[in-house]
């Protein structure tokens, strides 16, 4: 008699509507920390993936579209990008692909949680290896107390959070773009993770509320994420002034010598056609532009 | 005691890596043509929803971003369509869409399957009163046959097929473009569902290497669809000579007083931005575009 082999599965549930399933091989590391519950799994289609509080936040297959998107449209928008500060990203994919801009001198990462990045460096080298780069300075500390005490600046601010539950729901409301703005230079670009136009228009719209409230600029671009509920997930931006459309120079990224899996100038102006119900969502906050 | 509740959930599974489950209220309807397994279910977060073989083919929640792709990019970009034909499509959508072109005055549409415009009819409303409009000549019949017997001639053909297996497995031939394009006119284009750039790289391959064998331009346009793997997919464009970029003139959008829930112009030149890990696996047969 052949012996029974057990069927492991990860599901990530929306709301009691739907569900997302992936066979897991094996579960690498599981672990409760003060902010959150902490999975990673090695999946049989995906590579390896992270989870915190049971939703998926990357997996090595297609974590380059988001790491992608999160860097190079603020960095290919600012003409000259020579400090970013991260918040959160404590897998290292979004450490990993600003620090690929030869002309970004010092990178700071501030991120909440110690145990994610100890699980990243021991099970997600793929992304995790950028946290060893000397360039990178990186933290275990509240990064919305942070930025309401520093007196720094930066060009660049990546909000690499995940949704607006537990630890990260601070990083959603109005009073941390006043200091996001504060820590940013006269040039100063701030780019979030915005959520399913699908699944959460409120949160949306809500995150751009509370952009707008402090800087006038503020632009929403989308991509494609493999392993988020939809596929198509948001990205806020917010500048001083800078647009990602006017001021972009699509030739910096030819002169870089830099090529992308999913980014290029073709995909950074096409992010920022929204489709028509998302636009109409969050049309009240948004600065138009024309393509 | 309370009266044990049983819980209906409908799961489209993607090879051994992966699924995606809603969950059902109730099952409208289930059957088997010759074709293939037909079923219709009401779902508790996605409206009705229809399934050919297990595979979900629309959602009442979403079917407005693949109809509005389907439809609209050709039939803005040809500068007079008069003339359209519909292979598949039983549930109405993409004709719905079609005839609200007003100087469309002749809508072919084939279908091989009655069953699934039964149920269509049945319970799919939102889709299928397109199907009693007199614009509309519908018949059931190989679409494939049709098209190598047929001498009349189309500005569009809309290929809203199923996956390349079971009864839609010809469409994807090269056999069969050689017959789409003897059956457009001079203008002619054709847009036919391309599968998905993550999952199906090489039957995206095959279909636009199919397409080339027969004409001059070829380009993929993708759409974002919330109850298909992945999120992201892909429809394939050819035509003989007009380009979806170059000949396409926003302002008849305005003139034509319609307004979409997904299409826009803006959205219309961003869908051909491919990201570069898809454009790079389809260069070789894709025709250049200047954005």
């Amino acid at each position: 008699m052949e012996q029974t082999q057990l069927e492991l599965w990860v599901e990530e549930k929306l709301e009691d509507i739907a569900g997302q399933r992936y066979r897991v091989e094996e579960s690498l590391f599981s672990g409760k920390s003060p902010y959150q519950k902490v999975d990673v799994v090695r999946t049989s289609g995906f590579g390896t993936m992270l989870l915190i509080d049971g939703l998926v936040m990357l997996s090595e297959r297609d974590e380059f579209v988001y790491h992608d998107m999160i860097v190079h449209v603020p960095l290919f928008t600012h003409p000259n990008p020579k400090r970013v500060l991260i918040i959160g990203g404590g897998d290292g994919g979004t450490a990993r692909e600003a620090l690929r801009h030869k002309g970004v001198v010092y990178c700071r990462m501030i991120e909440i949680d110690g145990m994610v990045v100890d699980a990243a460096k021991r099970h997600l080298k793929q992304t995790s290896h950028a946290l060893d780069d000397p360039r990178l300075n990186l933290t275990i500390e509240d990064g919305v107390k942070h930025l309401a005490e520093t007196q720094e600046k930066y060009d660049v601010i990546l909000v690499d959070s995940t949704d607006p539950i537990g630890p990260a729901k601070p990083l959603f409301g109005e009073g941390f773009y006043g200091n996001v703005h504060r820590a940013l230079s006269e040039d100063g670009i701030v780019v979030a993770q915005g959520e399913s136009p699908f699944y959460y228009p409120e949160e949306q719209r809500s995150i751009v509320a509370s952009m707008k409230a402090h800087f006038p600029t503020v632009h929403a671009y989308n991509y494609n994420n493999l392993v988020y509920p939809g596929g198509l997930w948001t990205f806020m931006f917010a500048s001083k002034g800078l647009s990602p459309i006017r001021d972009f120079q699509p030739e910096r990224v030819k002169r870089s010598g830099l090529r992308f899996p999913y980014y290029s100038p073709a995909v950074h102006k096409a992010a920022f056609a929204l489709p028509q119900f998302q636009l109409d969502a969050l049309a009240d906050y948004l600065t138009p532009i024309e393509q």
